[in-house]
């Protein structure tokens, strides 16, 4: 694993971005919130994520220059096209549109249909979180799980998050439907090791920690077995029916083609009746419950969602953000 | 078990409640939602949840006139003190309320603080589906659940409710952040069962599948491991924060007390930029995608959640609903 500074990543992969027709603009965001990716250390999903992201490129599943396009609104409530812009620029776009509505009226949503891929979910968390906000906000995706009581993947992973506002850091859940993603699933099989609990049915249909017999079957478990599978029915239907657009069903099954997909982005003020101090200390208080609470293993306190983030990403600022060899050797030469 | 007319139970559970101190008109519409769980296959929280839940006005933890109190407003976004009154009828009123609020401004939030056990969570998204809205609610509850990595019960079962309007019957999703309640554990265990997924460590801290085993280590298992235990984390926090309100770790480990907590219901009006014939069309082909789908056991298809509600409800309308002879000769001698 080699270490680059972040400002030459986001450089490389701006320049990258500007040679497929971005605009300098949008190519340095865009690039930015690939290398942020990276740096909050969600490897799966930032530069590791980027040569798939030129595929959906250069064969036309992400329309480089288009941007979100207001259909509809209502007081808090808006409908807006994608029109099959970049997802990441988007659902940026789309949380900031949220979170307006939510200064205007306390609470906002917004449904965004004919979107692609928005890489790390979280990144909308933590932008809603900064801008001292709630942020809700969950994606369809391709048909990856078989729903509870079938062998066949017809329902998504389709990940939520929710973000908290806190002064000592926000405090950032994103959470896919699936027990163990595709990918964790072959970083497992390539070590050679079980996972650390059931993730899915093997070919018997017996429940399984053995990787590769879950990547055989196609059967990964969503999260809670039936319930997680009814999450990810709600999130998939809400996401549809608001954008009018493509439920998971209607969506390819090959990532490079995912494309169209619907979501939806709340933001919840919790200072719109002003100035509240108490706000910050109910967190503070739950966040020291966990804590305080008995580990079990001795000196592995909880950890509260995204706890660790904060560190990650000061350690690969200063280091510079880990990139995979082959894949930046990719880069370089894209 | 019997089997008693749907309108005797209410009068019964309405005349108990009458001589507790209950209003005609309250008494009445809290039986109703009694009955109505319990008519709709929720067999815990409706009838023979009944005789705690005199418990807890005899206690004085429900204080039987109070009324939820609007603290502030902004837009969509309003604050309630439950003032400790009745959490069913406190959680049917703030329904209403998110509901008016998503008439006026497309969305409506409600955080509830100083509220009681709502009962059965479902309702209230069963409200809002049958209002043409979508429902999203939750609520904290008392200590019941060890977060992932800790042996110490200090986060909630924090149940949360997703409801979709649909003509051919909603589809609504109730799920507490626990795999199994205490209550299907002590069923499990009285019929000498294994549960059919691990529920929970015993007290050497093995995942196991006996309910007896985990009564006894107090460690049920949140949903998805880890993930459940995130979301509880965040639900508690977000209703905490909004309310002003308690958090689970503030709240009694005795569930007779387990009063003063905290709620959130968001409705999503579908159609508020017009009738929209294609909102039914998308869940109907969600539904149908589903039930197309191969199913893990022949002639067993997937369900959606909420699916078997109205064939239940139907069956109990007509045949009675089924009491525990032992709740009944309670209620009738209360």
């Amino acid at each position: 694993m080699n270490r680059i500074p972040f400002e030459e990543v986001q450089q490389q992969l701006a320049r990258v971005l500007c040679k497929l027709g971005f605009s300098v603009d949008r190519a340095g965001a865009s690039a930015r919130l690939f290398a942020e990716t990276t740096c909050d250390g969600v490897y799966t999903h930032g530069i590791n994520r980027f040569p798939r992201y030129v595929a959906t490129i250069r064969n036309g599943s992400v329309v480089i220059d288009a941007e979100p396009k207001r259909l509809a609104g209502f007081g808090a409530l808006e409908r807006w096209d994608g029109q099959h812009g970049p997802g990441n620029l988007n659902a940026l776009a789309m949380t900031d549109r949220a979170l307006a509505l939510s200064r205007e009226h306390g609470v906002g949503c917004v449904a965004l249909g004919n979107t692609n891929h928005w890489m790390r979910g979280g990144t909308y968390g933590w932008q809603a979180a900064e801008a001292g906000s709630i942020g809700i906000c969950w994606t369809n995706t391709m048909p990856n799980l078989p729903p509870w009581g079938s062998v066949e993947r017809v329902i998504g992973n389709n990940p939520l998050v929710v973000a908290v506002p806190r002064a000592a850091g926000p405090v950032v859940l994103d959470m896919a439907m699936s027990q163990f993603s595709y990918g964790t699933l072959e970083s497992y099989r390539k070590r050679d090791q079980l996972l650390p609990v059931d993730g899915g049915f093997d070919a018997d249909g017996n429940l399984t920690r053995d990787p590769a017999a879950i990547e055989k079957s196609w059967r990964p478990l969503p999260v809670g077995y039936w319930k997680g599978s009814g999450l990810s029915i709600v999130l998939d239907m809400m996401a549809a029916m608001m954008t009018l657009g493509q439920a998971t069903h209607q969506l390819s099954h090959d990532p490079v083609f995912e494309c169209g997909i619907s979501q939806m982005f709340l933001a919840i003020n919790p200072e719109a009746f002003g100035p509240e101090p108490r706000i910050t200390q109910i967190a503070d208080e739950i966040i020291a419950s966990l804590h305080n609470a008995k580990p079990a293993t001795a000196g592995k306190p909880v950890r509260y969602p995204g706890e660790e983030t904060l560190r990650i990403r000061a350690e690969n600022r200063e280091l510079g953000l880990p990139v995979d060899p082959a894949v930046w050797s990719e880069i370089l030469s894209t």
